[in-house]
């Protein structure tokens, strides 16, 4: 089968003839119906995550598909069936994998940034059937997303929301993809008031048009001000950072109220800077969020098949032009989120 | 002043002319805009609660309107301003006045069910200000169902909600004024389907018109089977019971699922029943909740001010016809809310 | 090798020579060196808890041994390794066992009472080694009856924990094998004072032994009364009650402070009758604990392996007189707990 | 009467003759019977600390004693009672104040901290009652330093406890009063093992008289390395640094694992550099715990009058010997606390 592999950072992805898996006892594999680029990826084909532990590797981590083989003593799935799989995959045992964040485990073994081959390519094995979410009317290249895009702002949200009651405000800063879904999130799930941010004039109207109450700029030299006066300078309860440089984390944990929460979402490379009586106010929290759980990308799953959630603005590609869809991710130039169709 | 009060437990309420409150150090009064009649208050008017410590005593328990007059050393509120009055007041000591739940205290002094006069005359004294909500936009007498027929499901949903997330169900009995409440409570802040119930077909057409996903006839003899069909025979991620019957809580808890939660909505004279591996499934738990804290009131009326709750109808009466509000609660002839205007 | 085994219900035990398991992918075999006789396997044998899916069965869910084989795949482990066997099976895909509480599972496959046999047996054979907790210093037939009768109590405790502050007081009823250990956990992790309630003299001696601050006896028609004024008329702040009769319920129910926590531990037969004004106070709530969670016993093992937690008296009796056992706890005759060792 | 009062940053405290309080309404006047001399006393009079809103102002934050005289409405203490005095006094009417975490007020009015006086004086003026914890066996000068040495901590480590398993360790960082506390109270409420760092011998051989299963130097170079070998590399589940400089703030967040949690106990100097990836791992998080909440404080003396909790070694010293005091403290020849007793 057809798989794109990176063979050296800082090189194109290669399109490779490999042999097609086969399912082990308790293992399932899916045809990948599609399978979302995520920015992650740039930093690991550029060489800047050196975190794979063997190349060449098939990357892909937002994958979704139908079953196409499963092994011996696989019980929820049977072939054909239409599924989103959750990508944080862990070894299954530990405190972390036994109590339910499974992305967090110590020795991650996650889709396509681990030794386990990722969904750029026509089929994907999948160690357990329990990462797998059965889909019923959502189609499985338009959930691939879900599986990172809107799973990760899923649990951020899921996060700051006791501190974000009715009266209070949210702060969420950056609005690509995973901020869109995060202003969405918070629009579904929060009573509260919503101020975006965002350098981007077109991304600024975007938030605008998703609901935000007070849209910013994010390069306005008085941002952290006109964020404290729209709260009566208390502060927001929660800033939801999808940015996470060192400006942004700055602004997120100068804005949040005595006792609410700084959430960075993602894994982006600033340093959020903490000093009580002066960067942070009274048991103001910091926390980076990561990724989700597969119960939370039910619960997303849900949203979206209940017809709450609609999904961002989504654009598929052919495997063979995942090169074009680096380009133009690298330069920018993507409205929503590429998924790539193997 | 003209103040409604009860002098005999079963006789109806007497308009009598009292002398004026005067507020003490700490202390305000208010200028009733409205207050809301209650069904707790035709139990107790009836003598079915013989709460009160003392007759003659004004009732009314859901008020807002007008400060006007401070205490010394009040400093929040000043004379004009729009309130909203927190009514479950309590010792202001401890341990649950001391921790945000005074309405739990053991020693209650609730507005007009306590020794404290309530709100069904022409002022009101509160004996604290930390008992006001200040309204910005929010008319006080459309206010003052807020502080029990809104604030009370609120409380109960967020008790309910780590209980729903999105791909569960709620199960709503009662679509009293309470129950619209709840249902639309839960539509803002919940991502879950919802089941709404009641033996009434227009109750049961209006929780159609706010959004339920599936709604049943109380009186079905096959409803609990009904609930748990929908769900594939795994039961809702919480039931609230805005009833309080014997027959609604069975319901309520045959068709609660594993971990999840039964709450009770306020005062009901029914008896919960849970028997292990029989009528109560693993983990499930039951609470009765109980009305709301000021900070809960807050987020209330922060959800109605910014457009986001709708208020259920509200019908405003005077203070010289409260007998026939009295009549027409008892007839059930009443369409959402009733506030009398003194 | 030798296995106990069910053949029908209200007949004793049979030790039959059946073939020794071999383990599949993922799969471990422990020669057990200790399981736990529980008091429910009385119920089950006896016919009152008719739950098996088949007959003959080999019964016993509280293990421990060495790990004897290993399946393919198994990385955890290794032939040798003394572990203790987690209980509480399930399918390890759905919302319960993906979140942590794989003992909550809507398709159990708890060992030794579904279709997997226990541990009255030469060998025991478990699914995923997700399963098994490894014992640094502890005996494995020590450790069997940590994982039910340590266990159990354990995340009943944990439970209740939120409710029982310094200040507060605990109401432990019934002080049998599991009841001593919620009461040591008590002393070990709460800092609030312990009322223990027995209806035995020794045992309410062997309260005062481990440490309760007051004890009664269960038979007190004051009962209630008496815990309530040991509370200055406030209640406790959670009632553990590990009987589980409508009696000990109503106590329990009856003598816990409002926004307190009953929690019933184990599945016994009785009804908790909860009504609001009457037998219950403000936002009390109402539990049944069912079993653990693997991580909770690795909690559990750690207290004991660090000294901080000894295990209660221990009884240890060769699977060929199992049949002795199960009289002497059906007569009441145990003190502690007897580990059957095959 | 007497008063030690702060007339200008950087000068000595001086021993004025000021008017005796009268207790307004609903206001009480305690007899100080001790005031603990706190570290941060010592920031405010080098004008480290510049925070007061006026001088001379009496400073002492940590009290107890007997009441003196009672306001109008005072009901929950007489004349003679003995209490312990909350100091982190609020609004009383906020978002912070009316959800029981007083001490974070947006407008504190912490008691010798703000424009009340404080402790070090003949008597105290304290607003409201609910301010008051009454003690039943223990003197008021013993319990002076509970009400901020130990009651800061205990909020601490109530925080960290959740990440605090029996299976986890704790790191505490600065072995002086408050530290000490908080190792005291970690073995006392939590399972944990704990590892105890100090730069100063006799410090460390405190914590091992205090029961710390490791003990560390604080300067040794290769401290962090010795913490992560003690967890396996996986790292604690929480650190607390009572020294909050810049070097331990780094350690305590390099040592916490994932999903753990990183507490700064009082507001030292420090910055906190979190960096995902880098020096922070996967969803740990990081807060500046502040004071404690006048539950919390019931709950510290519940410990102390149960005898589960000894006070640390407490000096006394009068009055006029404050400067004395100030000395001793500024050259760190202190063991455990120094109360003023007027």
């Amino acid at each position: 089968m057809r798989a794109a592999r990176l063979h050296e950072y800082g090189k194109p992805l290669r399109i490779d003839d490999v042999p097609a898996p086969r399912p082990g006892p308790g293992q399932v594999v899916v045809r990948v119906a599609g399978a979302g680029f995520c920015h992650s990826d740039l930093h690991v084909i550029d060489g800047e995550l050196r975190i794979l532990p063997r190349l060449p590797l098939t990357l892909g981590h937002e994958n979704a598909g139908f079953v196409a083989a499963v092994g011996a003593g696989v019980r929820s799935v049977r072939e054909g069936d239409a599924v989103a799989v959750f990508g944080g995959w862990g070894c299954g045992r530990c405190r972390h994998c036994t109590t339910g964040v499974e992305q967090l485990c110590d020795r991650p073994e996650w889709v396509g940034l681990s030794s386990w081959d990722g969904g750029y390519a026509e089929l994907l094995l999948v160690p357990a059937e329990r990462h797998l979410v059965k889909l019923s009317t959502l189609a499985p290249r338009e959930a691939a997303p879900l599986t990172d895009a809107a799973l990760t702002p899923y649990r951020a949200i899921r996060k700051a929301l006791p501190a974000l009651a009715p009266d209070d405000t949210a702060l969420v800063i950056g609005l690509g993809g995973l901020g869109q879904y995060g202003l969405k999130l918070l629009r579904l799930l929060g009573g509260c008031r919503v101020i975006a941010v965002d350098v981007a004039p077109d991304k600024r109207e975007t938030a605008r048009a998703l609901g935000a109450d007070s849209v910013l700029d994010g390069r306005d030299p008085e941002l952290l001000k006109k964020v404290l006066d729209l709260t009566r300078g208390l502060g927001v309860g929660a800033a939801l950072d999808f940015v996470g440089s060192d400006a942004t984390l700055a602004t997120a944990i100068g804005a949040t109220r005595t006792h609410g929460k700084v959430v960075q979402v993602g894994l982006a490379g600033g340093t959020a800077r903490m000093k009580a009586l002066e960067s942070v106010r009274f048991e103001a929290s910091f926390e980076v969020s990561l990724w989700g759980t597969v119960q939370e990308l039910r619960e997303v799953v849900a949203l979206v098949e209940s017809g709450r959630l609609a999904p961002i603005a989504t654009e598929y590609v052919p495997l063979e032009r995942i090169d074009e869809v680096y380009a133009r991710l690298k330069a920018g130039r993507v409205e929503g989120r590429i998924v790539v169709t193997p």
